[in-house]
C-alpha cells in the first residue's frame, strides 16, 4: 500500500556527493542520485531503458551519465543522446527522471506522475538547518513494512516501557490519554504529563531535581512524515498555558520512506534549543534517540515476525489507538483513491 | 498438514524456569511459557491481542504478564486486567492460553480446541525419570517437515546404512522382516535380528564377546510419538521369549513436534536400565544417539532438499514401507477428519 | 525456459575422478556422476527412486552404487538389482540414467528424453586438447537465469565498458558495427576493428608497439554454447582477408547450463595458438579472462537485482541488440516446440 503521489525523503543532503553517484532504493524503484557541477541533485531510475543495468555503475561525463554496460549516454532529462555504433537515437530511449527538491538538509523526491509534483507540499523542517536549534543527522533501516513503524509513532504510550532509560521514565506517562485531532492529511496527537518524573534522556542533560510536566504535540502526516514539538519544564510554571522556564525543548523530525513493501528507509533528527553551544549536549541527545531507535527497532522487528508467522492474527483495538486507527485508514483511502484514478506512471515527456 | 487436537511436546520441563519467559514456534504459532511462583506452567500465545508483539519479550508481574510494548497486563488465564489509560477493558482483549501437562520431564501443550484436551491421551514416559532408568535430556532442530523424519524412525533399514559405527553395524539387520501392526493411533513395528554383530554404540559399553539377538519394537503413535523397548543381549538365551541374560535394554522415547510446515523441533532420550549407577555410561550411550542423530540429520536435510528441487518426483514404494505408508495414511486421514469438522479455534472463554 | 533435448557441459573431465561421486544440479535436477573401473563417466539422477535420498551420499559397490539410506542397490543401467529384506525387485525401481559424452575435456549430459541424444551435435570444441593449442579450465557460478548471461555474450559492445582493463580498452570497438548471421541452431556474429589499441590482456602478453585490427567472429549456439574465433595482429597486415602476421589468435570456448532457473554454471577456457610452450602465457591470459568474468559477474548481478526489484520494467531495443534478439527469439521458439511435441519423460526403459 504504497502511495506514489506524494514526496518522500530520499537522502540527507550530506549523502549525496558532487560527481558521485549514489544508488538507494525507494518504493520497490531503484534510483541514482548525484550532485551535478552546479549542485543540483539529478535522480534517476536506476536502471537503463536499454537492459536494466543498474546506471549506478556507470560514468559522470561533466552533468551526462553513461552506463557502463553498452555505452548509452544520458543527459540530466534522463533523454538518450548517444548509443556507441548507431547514429539515429529512438525517442523512446530515456530513463525515467524524478522531480528532486532540497530543503533543510533533507532531499525529497517525488515518485508518482510529475506533474503533480508541488513543492509547496512539502512539510517544513527548518529546524534542521535554522541557526536556533541544533541536531545530528540520523539514519536507521527496517526489514518491515513502514506502516508498522508509523504505528509506533502514533501510540507514545509506548515510552515508558519500550524506553525506561531512554525516552521513557515515568509508567504514569503511559497512563495520559492523549488528544487526538484529525487532519486532512494526517493526524495531529498532543500528550501531557504533568507532575511526573522527567524522561531519562533530558535527565542526563538538563538534571532536573523535581518533576515536570512533559508534552508531546506533533502532527503524523502522509505519507509518513513525524514533526513533534516536545518537551518538559520543572512543573508548575504553566507550560501548558505555553510560558517556557528553564524548558528542555525539542522538534523530534522523522520521515519513513518504504524501499520495498517489506523494508523501510528511516531519517530522523531531534533539534535542541538549549545549550546550543555546546556540541556535547547535541551528541548527548543524538545517542540517546539512537538507543531509544534501537530499541524501537528491536521491538518492532519481533512484532513484525510475530504477525507474519500466520495470517489469521486479529488485532483487538484499544482506545490508546485512535490516532493510528485514523491514520491508517487514511492512508487506505488515499492508496484506493490513487490506484482508481491511475493513469499509468509513464517515462516523462521531455 | 499439522493436526491441532492433540498433544505435543513443547519443552523439556529444564528448559523453562522460574520467572523467566521461554519462547518457542509451535505449528506456526508462537508460544510463550513460563513457571509460576508455585512452579505451574502457564503457555499463551506468544502475540499480544493488541497489535501482536511478543509477550515473551513482556514482564513478568508476580503470576501476571505485562507486554512491553504498550502496558497491557493480563493474568494467568489470559485476561487482560489493565490498560494504560482506559477504564474499560474490552472481554475480547485477552490472549490465547494452551492447555499444559508436565509429566516425566516433559512439557505437554494442546494447540487445538482446549475442550478437547484430555490428559489421559498423553503417552507414557515414564522411563524418562523412573529411578530404575537413567538418560540424558537431547534435543535438536530440523529445518524439514516432521514427516521426513517420521519415515525414518518408520524404516530401522536404515540402521546398519546411516548408522555403520553408531546405531548400525550388522547389515544382516537391514534384511530383517519388521512385523507392522496397525494401531487406532498409530503403529507398531517389532523387529528382531538373531545372531548377529551387536551395534556399535552398545558395544561401546557391554563389550559382548559374540554375537547377539537384537529387537526394537516400538510404537509410533500420532502425532508423532516414538516409544520403543530395545536392546540386545548374547544369542541362545531365548530373548524372543522375554528371557533377559546380561542384556542392554533401553526405552528409546522421541517426540517431533513442527515448529512450522518446514521446521521440527526433535526432543529424545535414550533411558536405560543397566550400569544406572555410572553416569559415564549414560553418557556414552547418550553421546553415540546424538552422533547417530546428527548422521539421520545430514541424510534427511539432503532428501529434503533433492525432493524440494522439483514437484514431480514419484517414490517407488517397497517392502519396509508398510509401517511408514500406514502411518502416513493415518496422519492424512486425522488431519483431513480434524479439517471437515473444525470449528474455527477461537480464544478461550475464560 | 529451459531447453531439454539438447547436449549441455556437465563438468569439466578433471572434476570427475575415478570412484569418487560428484553432485551437481542441473536443469532443476539433481545429478550424480562418477567415473567406473573402465573409465567411464555414468550419470544418475541424484535421488534414489524409493525415497529421493542423494545416491551422491551412496557408496560404489564395483560399478554399482549402493544408496545409503535404505540400502537399495543400482547396475549401471540405473536398475535396482537388490533391496534389503526383498526378494522380488519391482520393475519400476530403478533411477534415470541420463546419456554421457566426454569430448575434449568435457563431460556432455543430455537431460531429455534418452533417444534423441545423438552425439554427433556435441559442438566442436577441440582446442581444448589440441596440442596446437594451450588453455587452462575455467568454471564460475551465477546466481542468474543463463540468458542475461548469454545477452551479454551477445553483444560484445559492452568490452571497453566494462572490461576497460582486460578484454576491452578502445571505446572505438564498441562502436564497430557487428554483422549478425542466423543459423538454424544459432546465431554467428562477426565483430571486426581496424585501426585500434590492442585489449590490455593480450597487451599484457604481447606488447604490440602500434595499433591493431581485431576481430571477434563465433558461433553462439543452443542452448548456450560460444565458440569464437577471436585475435589480434599489428594493423597493416590484412588481417580480414586471413592473413596472419604476428597474430594473438584465440578460441575462446564457452558453455552456460542452468542449475536452476535462477542459477547458471559457467564453464569455459580460452585457447591460445602463440606461446604454446610457456606456461605462463597461458596462465596470464586465463587469469585475465578470469578477471574480466569477474567483472561480467559483478554487472550482470547487479542488473539481475534491478530487473527483479519490479516486474513491469520495459527494456528499449537498439541495433546492437540483433544477436541477442534472435538468439532469444530461437530459445523461446525451441522450447515452445518441445512443450508442444513432448512425451513426458519417463524413466528409460532399461
Amino acid at each position: 500500500m504504497l502511495i506514489r503521489n506524494t514526496w518522500y525523503v530520499a537522502a540527507w543532503s550530506s549523502e549525496v556527493a558532487q560527481d558521485e553517484l549514489f544508488a538507494r532504493t525507494l518504493l520497490n524503484v531503484p534510483v541514482v542520485l548525484w550532485r551535478d557541477t552546479n549542485g543540483s541533485i539529478t535522480a534517476f531510475e536506476d536502471r537503463c531503458c536499454h537492459r536494466g543495468a543498474p546506471l549506478s555503475k556507470g560514468r559522470l561525463e561533466g552533468d551526462r551519465l553513461r552506463c557502463m554496460y553498452h555505452g548509452l549516454l544520458f543527459d540530466t532529462a534522463g533523454r538518450c543522446v548517444e548509443i556507441p555504433g548507431q547514429d539515429r537515437i529512438p525517442p523512446q530511449a530515456q530513463v525515467r527522471n524524478f522531480p528532486i527538491v532540497e530543503k533543510h538538509k533533507w532531499i525529497w523526491i517525488w515518485m508518482g506522475e510529475a506533474h503533480l509534483a508541488d513543492p509547496a507540499l512539502i512539510p517544513d523542517t527548518h529546524w534542521q538547518d535554522d541557526p536556533q536549534w541544533r541536531s545530528l543527522e540520523g539514519y536507521t533501516y527496517y526489514t518491515t513494512n513502514y506502516l508498522l513503524i508509523a504505528d509506533n509513532l502514533l501510540d507514545l504510550a509506548h515510552l515508558p516501557y519500550i524506553h525506561p532509560t531512554t525516552l521513557g521514565g515515568d509508567e504514569a506517562y503511559a497512563a495520559c490519554i492523549p488528544q487526538v485531532e484529525k487532519l486532512a492529511n494526517g493526524v495531529r496527537v498532543t500528550r501531557w504529563g504533568e507532575g511526573i518524573n522527567p524522561a531519562p534522556f533530558v535527565q542526563k542533560v538538563k538534571n532536573y531535581s523535581g518533576l515536570v510536566d512533559r508534552w508531546n504535540i506533533y502532527d503524523f502526516l502522509l505519507p509518513s512524515i513525524f514533526l513533534m514539538d516536545s518537551g518538559m519544564q520543572p512543573t508548575g510554571h504553566d507550560a501548558k498555558l505555553g510560558n517556557r522556564f528553564d524548558a528542555a525543548e525539542f522538534r523530534s523530525t522523522q520521515a519513513l520512506t518504504p524501499e520495498t513493501d517489506e523494508s523501510t528507509h528511516y531519517f530522523f533528527s531531534q533539534p535542541h534549543n538549549f545549550a546550543i553551544d555546546d556540541p556535547n549536549v547535541t551528541k548527548a541527545i543524538h545517542d540517546q534517540v539512537i538507543k531509544a531507535f534501537e530499541e524501537d527497532s528491536d521491538m518492532i522487528h519481533a512484532q513484525d515476525k510475530m504477525l507474519k508467522l500466520t495470517s489469521d492474527f486479529k488485532m483487538i483495538p484499544i482506545g490508546a489507538d485512535a490516532a493510528l486507527s485514523y491514520f491508517r485508514w487514511l492512508v487506505a483511502k488515499t492508496y484506493k483513491a490513487e490506484q482508481e484514478s491511475k493513469v499509468p506512471v509513464k517515462v516523462q515527456e521531455v
